[in-house]
């Protein structure tokens, strides 16, 4: 999407086999754009690991880009070394975010391919790229899709309101810097705003973190589309007054009964939407379903992170990203990262695919081939 | 309550008729503990304006103890003089914030008890100064009482649990910090936990100002109760795990209907109540409750503040008080400052009567002289 007027990703070659891989340090976001070169394995550990870049998408990509690196410094001595090399990166890479599932795929899917190439150095290394590309083109093509089949319910507000700017809600940043390109849950935004629909979006800080107020309200900003950036609190109070005509979030996992596991507080905007009419649509790729569990409140496990996050945040003071203390040193605090929304109050799910009900034959008619 | 072990009110005067009323300087909690005299009408105009106190007791309260000051200085001449410049004193307290109906109660009672007094200026002051006591002690009382009829929830609880804590949540700052005594929300909690009922409060911290995370969570420490402060976010997902036994809020404004206007995010976290079947309280004193509006949602105006309250926020970093950016300089943002919770979503409301139902029945039925 646009940043100061130019097309990016959010992870790309420098140049095709310069052996430099660019992203962009998202810990700076909103408040500086920097471009980081990435240039050994131990680079694009740190990233991961360091919280430079982050999101399902993006993850998945960056392991797909750092293997692409290890092949690049493999040894060549013989074919076995370099591929013991290569696995022993991969590991390297993986111990960066050991819940992150997309992570392990790529590095396995990489390892998988070099294989495939053969024994001839180049070739490996040159496969190790390509897959590393298309990687990252799957992700950017299903975020694109989801744009797609969201951008119809989007239109339809737009029709129905006689083409007054459609008010929709988000939460976190289930956007563009999360992914490759595009986003989930803002990919519909991005498709209806290029086609010149009339959009508003909501966007809610998301504290503790407040990747909605740094992230999502940057994005949006550079990409042109009108946003407002409000506390978590008020929501509820704008959907009594009719001022969301539809909530569009990520997930970080669903479940093919369609319980959504997403960043905490989504469920209280669910409650919300439902009691006022609002719809409320959960938008994914393929990938974020759970095929095992089935009640997403009782058995999804749901992260404490350190309080610190609670007590202090990082702002912008004087030119400076600081840390400030926002309760007393005494207080205790805790620090629950997720929560579930259950199926009941979510309206449709967007896939890659196109839109199902939140419910197990919603999602199975959408996916027969996970039928069991 | 109790701060470094002692006992306090939120305003007192110094010593009796020293003419110095005391605060405690809220603007520096709980980062510091600051006591602060007041020796003029205009030392306390300030404090109000300036929101050393705040909340509509503790307002009360104040203006009280300003006409005291007001008389203390006001020209011995004539007794017309007398009370024309404590008019004019009265006016400039009304002006500081002008929406605060408190405000403007305790100047016309102050104006009303010093000319009842007669002419004599020494009888005049002692007037003043009684009724400033009597509005103090009357606002504890109110929360005092509260805190009783509350108790025996909290109570009932307890016993169903066989002892183990209480968990109760609260939003903003409905404390003793906000009253002169008790508060409104936490007065059943303090009741409970004096008499040795097992507590423990889950604090909202309440954005955009925090007061939870900066002022219940303080004062419930500084008391030694229990307590955990948490994002806004946090609520839904705890009582969907039963973490939370009783929601317990205090109120801007509840109509007679029973519907409740309070801090912004108070509704969200009704409904989440309303969803996980956990009971839902307003705490508040009559003087809180609006007598002419039928319907909260339609009818209450929802004070916009300044967005500069969500694109920054204050902090300690070393050791000193400071505002940083959340967002970037670009990002709009709204403020709306309160929402409304319809009545069906509220359990009870806790006056300084008893406990009756938010509804136009049960109010009417507490308090049969507001019968039209």
């Amino acid at each position: 999407m646009l940043v100061h007027g130019r097309h990016y990703r959010t992870i790309w070659c420098q140049e095709e086999r310069s052996g430099i891989v660019q992203i962009i340090d998202q810990r700076r976001l909103p408040f500086e754009f920097v471009v980081e070169d990435l240039v050994s394995v131990d680079d694009m550990a740190c990233a991961i690991a360091d919280m430079h870049l982050r999101g399902a998408g993006l993850i998945g990509a960056a392991a797909g880009y750092g293997m692409y690196i290890a092949a690049l410094h493999a040894p060549r001595s013989s074919p076995d070394a370099f591929v013991e090399a290569l696995a022993r990166d991969g590991r390297r890479l993986a111990a960066t975010r050991p819940t992150a599932v997309n992570l392990e795929w790529a590095i396995k899917r990489q390892l998988e391919s070099v294989e495939a190439a053969g024994t001839d150095p180049e070739a490996r290394i040159q496969a190790a790229l390509s897959t590393a590309h298309l990687i990252a083109d799957e992700d950017a093509g299903f975020c694109r899709r989801i744009g797609q089949h969201g951008k119809a319910i989007i239109e339809e507000i737009s029709r129905r309101k006689g083409g007054k700017p459609v008010n929709i809600l988000t939460h976190c940043n289930a956007g563009w810097l999360a992914f490759v390109d595009y986003g989930t849950a803002t990919a519909p935004i991005y498709a209806a705003h290029s086609e010149g629909v009339a959009v508003h979006v909501w966007v809610d800080e998301t504290r503790p973190r407040n990747q909605g107020a740094r992230l999502t309200a940057w994005e949006l900003g550079q990409h042109g589309v009108p946003h407002t950036v409000i506390v978590d609190n008020v929501g509820g109070h704008l959907m009594q007054h009719g001022l969301v005509d539809i909530v569009i979030v990520g997930a970080d996992r669903v479940l093919y009964t369609g319980d959504a596991a997403n960043k905490i507080g989504t469920y209280l905007k669910a409650l919300a939407a439902y009691d006022n009419g609002v719809p409320f649509y959960v938008a994914l790729p393929s990938s974020t379903f759970d095929w095992e569990l089935r009640d997403g409140v009782r058995d999804i496990p749901i992260e404490q992170r350190d309080a610190t996050e609670v007590k202090e945040i990082e702002g912008l003071r004087d030119g400076e990203i600081v840390s400030v203390a926002l309760t007393s040193a005494d207080s205790p605090a805790a620090n629950y990262a997720f929560d579930v929304t259950p199926s009941r109050l979510v309206t449709g799910l967007i896939t890659e695919r196109g839109i199902c009900a939140a419910s197990e034959v919603g999602v199975l008619g959408m996916y027969p081939e996970k039928r069991r």
